[in-house]
């Protein structure tokens, strides 16, 4: 199945989703925040039916359990990186109570969403340089039309080794008659060399002795690049996915178990330090915060209609993946360390 | 069966285990935080083994996710209020990093476990009152021989629409000529007078007409004291577990899920807006955080030996509620509000 | 809060909802089977919303599996004893396939549910006495004025060690000027006499001492009826819940996770033999098997609303377990064993 | 990587495995059971530590939700069509009560794991031409050199809308100069041709149109092969997963949540209709029915060594797939239907 494409190819063809990066490159510090808003109103009011799943929990995205047991999002999402969540946290809460003078007083609380990826590779993370207003800058640069690559929150991140960081894909899929479209978002920060694949072909040794000349491959394999000494993969990859088709939290956590299917095909194996996370959202139903009935109608698409939405997300989360190499340049982070971005 | 307590009959009785509050009590400002330090070493290097349940994830408790994947938790745990999370979790990650140079150096970063409830009846939540030297404090005051009630992260806590807080018990567990610990200790800020149980008594009624004079029961409960404006319960209650029995994460996360039997036995029923987390931790294995081997050797009890601890659990989670409600006094906060605590 | 009940105070209060019964009693052979038939027409072309939560999984329930991944079910509910559930599955299938021509032809397979408890004390569950024929008689049994007590699935059931089986009860819930009914219906067969309290009275110790007089209620508790010998729980206790209000998967979920708030009030624990499963559906939306669109609507309750069906739910599940106690009669059993019934 | 395969690059490469097949291929009748034997001693007696997960739930396989409350199984698994899980379970019940005395006498009941997918493409599945007496005998043929393709269980699958069954793969792991082995089975049934993968190369329409030469592989993939009419893809895929290195139920259920990864490189999406279930277990740690002590020790891998596990998993369900299709034979079953062996 060849899915079209949306305009943007990007998950900001969902209609009204907008993403804003800003960027921390200087020196030692190369980190940044990404936003994703899901729709133009109060998101708060008006709240999202959403859905989440954890591939791998070594990670420490906030928010999930809200999302689980009530099913919805209610603020942005925020990626930064893992040591900044506490502050990029307290940021989006200084946001949500700006826009809601209800919250905290006449009604509870808000659960922010904060994702991450550990970037400590190219940015000194202890330094903890991303600063709230760094958070309410990405807000203000949400627009349609963002770039992918190594900016926002995917400034210092390391993907199969090589510079990853934001990438993105949309696909269409048509549903007896009507065009939906379907789109997703990663930080990507992950896997290893050795185990890249591009379009089904295992590219890493070449790329390797490509990217690092000096070296035999094998004994980049076995030495720097899989980095012996600490035997862990530090790295994490976030995937948002966001759609206009009628799912209901079941359906869309459904969406979201099947990430790992798209991964794997750029050679993905969830490493045992790499917090692998998926959220996805839907903006067909809206779930108000204050409810007009006790009793409120919502569409669902039939199961019996799912299986090409699942074809088009393994298809549109294995170009993000790519889509997040390709877009990135080499960057020259914390002493010196330097990665180099894919050539091919 | 009558369980024997422990000598103090609090959490800290399980060996190694400190509890430290700090406290803002200042006209508006009613909240505070309070720190579990689960034993007296570098917690990140020897990490314990640790299980977590949501019984109802309309919460904000961060660090969930890891300890479910890896089994262990590897920070302290601190108590606050809703909207000071993000706060919270920034200050722990300050103290992990004193404490450990290696963490985003040259190894990978930290879990931070941040409970909360929503402490908004007493407490002005929305002025983010608790900043990073709250935690710090509460950590340096953390001692054997903590105080219970309207202290800490329980300053501005409400259960049962009376004064609730920080509640503590401990029970002491006889498997084949051993004794060994279970301790509990909760953060009471859920549920509503009328279903109030004291000893299998449901006493709420009795309460109300004692501490409202002026209102007929009958009355308070349709409109004031239910709050039918908003219909919602808003509080919370977390729940800590601590003990030396040889638990495994399997183990554990089983405790969890049996806190609300003791929950219910004084008139929980986890109402929609009441976030309900059990986290529990044992001290009798460490995981290090470099293990010296790669197969390491752990001990566990027996699953044919596990009821009495279930039973004892449901014993001391019940008796910690009532501790926070009789171990609290009247507060009056935010506007004025005024809290009284329970009198029999 | 006082809930009115339904006119029979079982789950059949909910219209459409059938229960039947067939019971196999005679010497060694003491067991049966109960069906839950959730509503009259083709419930596999017309499915309900169900959702399920197991609250201790040492339990052998099948069907579960595909209930939280699709969110409904599609066949009677069958309860029966733990190794006759390879039959009953047998016998649910054939019955499936009778109604429905096309499964296994033009259409998927199904997904029988079937409960169980271990009636071993009571019956010779060795010999395998449940035939499919017992299923059939079962389902042609079903009525809405059914019977609780010792009989169909509950014939063998030992609950607190005092003789359990089939108990219901149910209530009425106003939402907003609109009446709907709860019911629930246990089969049960869990906990010990040590532990039981009726109306908040511990009065296990009373008891044992009026049924077994003979002996000091201490040795009592910790000779026979605690059965040191073998020093595990094997008992469980199943609850299905049914209810005519607009309930999502998720929603449903919610209330089977709050079931064992009810089932700690008469004393449970949990124990580590004990399968404790909910099952939870809602007869107000449905769900086609060959759905008229690709898109469909349902209603669901806001979950402002929620909390008073929680409270409902908890005071349900304590009278079921209560009712299952007080609808049995003494029992003769494996060997002559006797498993008296309660007397107050 | 490149890992070393085991001698017999199947499951039984783990010590102590054995599998047994029973095949039915008459006529209408083309279905069957395989078991795989754990070890060779009394499993209820001496269970082994073992984690499952639940990809897609549209299946019904038995004894998961035992398998995570417990983490051990403590039978055979069995494999075979969906309508016979009944029949298989009663088998595999009646086995178990044959092998312990105890079971229903002095202990208490036996949790029994039974796989299965839906044959019904080339099997006469309404008949349940399965007999107990067919899991017996399947059971009596277990050896270690087992046989792979259109046999056992397998007979009636379809994978890729070609002919599948079963398949099997090992992969030799070295952590630190020890050499451990991990085996993976499947009962492939699942997919269609459209999304095949072969080596990274997608395959699907070159197949097409070599094995259905008179259709355009175009109106194909539109008609008959992706069976427009149901629209629901009603397969499904068993991944079961044996190692010798020690690891615990957390590790085992984390290996079952990266299938997925395996599959999705021969072209798996998880469609709707596709029970998709995996199942892990260690022969490295036992856990005695009836322990000597309430404490006992066990040994696990440390997870800092887990990352070659992960990856060595992902080569070996690929492999597994792959092994079941080009084991597989053409079959003519149920009406004349016959479903083709791939050819390249």
């Amino acid at each position: 199945m060849i899915f079209k494409k949306g305009k943007l190819n990007k998950i900001t063809d969902v209609t009204g989703i907008r993403v804003g990066h800003k960027t921390l490159a200087d020196g030692d510090i190369q980190t940044g925040v990404t936003v994703i808003l899901p729709h133009s109103g109060n998101i708060f009011k008006e709240k999202l039916i959403a859905g989440a799943f954890v591939i791998n929990g070594f990670g420490k995205t906030t928010g999930l359990m809200q999302i689980n047991e009530l099913g919805t999002i209610e603020t942005p999402i925020v990626l930064t990186n893992t040591l900044s969540v506490g502050t990029a946290y307290s940021a989006l809460v200084k946001y949500m109570l700006s826009q809601n003078k209800d919250i905290g007083e006449t009604t509870g609380s808000v659960n922010p969403i904060i994702c991450e990826c550990n970037d400590s590779v190219l940015n000194d993370i202890r330094s903890l340089a991303v600063k709230e207003e760094v958070v309410f800058e990405a807000i203000n640069n949400a627009c349609q039309d963002f770039e992918c690559g190594s900016l926002g929150a995917g400034r210092g991140m390391v993907c199969h080794q090589l510079k990853g960081g934001i990438g993105s894909s949309s696909r269409i899929i048509k549903i007896e008659e009507k065009e939906y479209t379907l789109g997703t978002l990663v930080l990507s920060n992950h896997s290893i060399l050795e185990e890249l694949i591009i379009n089904g072909k295992p590219i890493g040794k070449e790329l390797a002795s490509k990217l690092f000349k000096n070296e035999p491959a094998d004994k980049l394999f076995e030495d720097e690049l899989t980095d012996k000494k600490n035997e862990e993969e530090k790295g994490s990859i976030i995937t948002i996915i966001a759609t206009d088709i009628p799912l209901s939290l079941r359906q869309l956590t459904r969406l979201c178990k099947r990430v790992p299917l798209g991964l794997a095909m750029t050679g993905a194996y969830c490493g045992n330090g790499s917090g692998e996370i998926a959220i996805a959202f839907s903006t067909a139903n809206k779930v108000f915060h204050y409810p007009a009935n006790a009793v409120n109608d919502y569409s669902f698409l039939s199961d019996t209609k799912i299986d090409l939405i699942f074809r088009a997300l393994k298809s549109s989360v294995e170009e993000s993946v790519l889509n997040s190499l390709f877009s990135s340049h080499t960057v020259k982070g914390k002493r010196g360390k330097i990665v180099k971005a894919i050539e091919i």
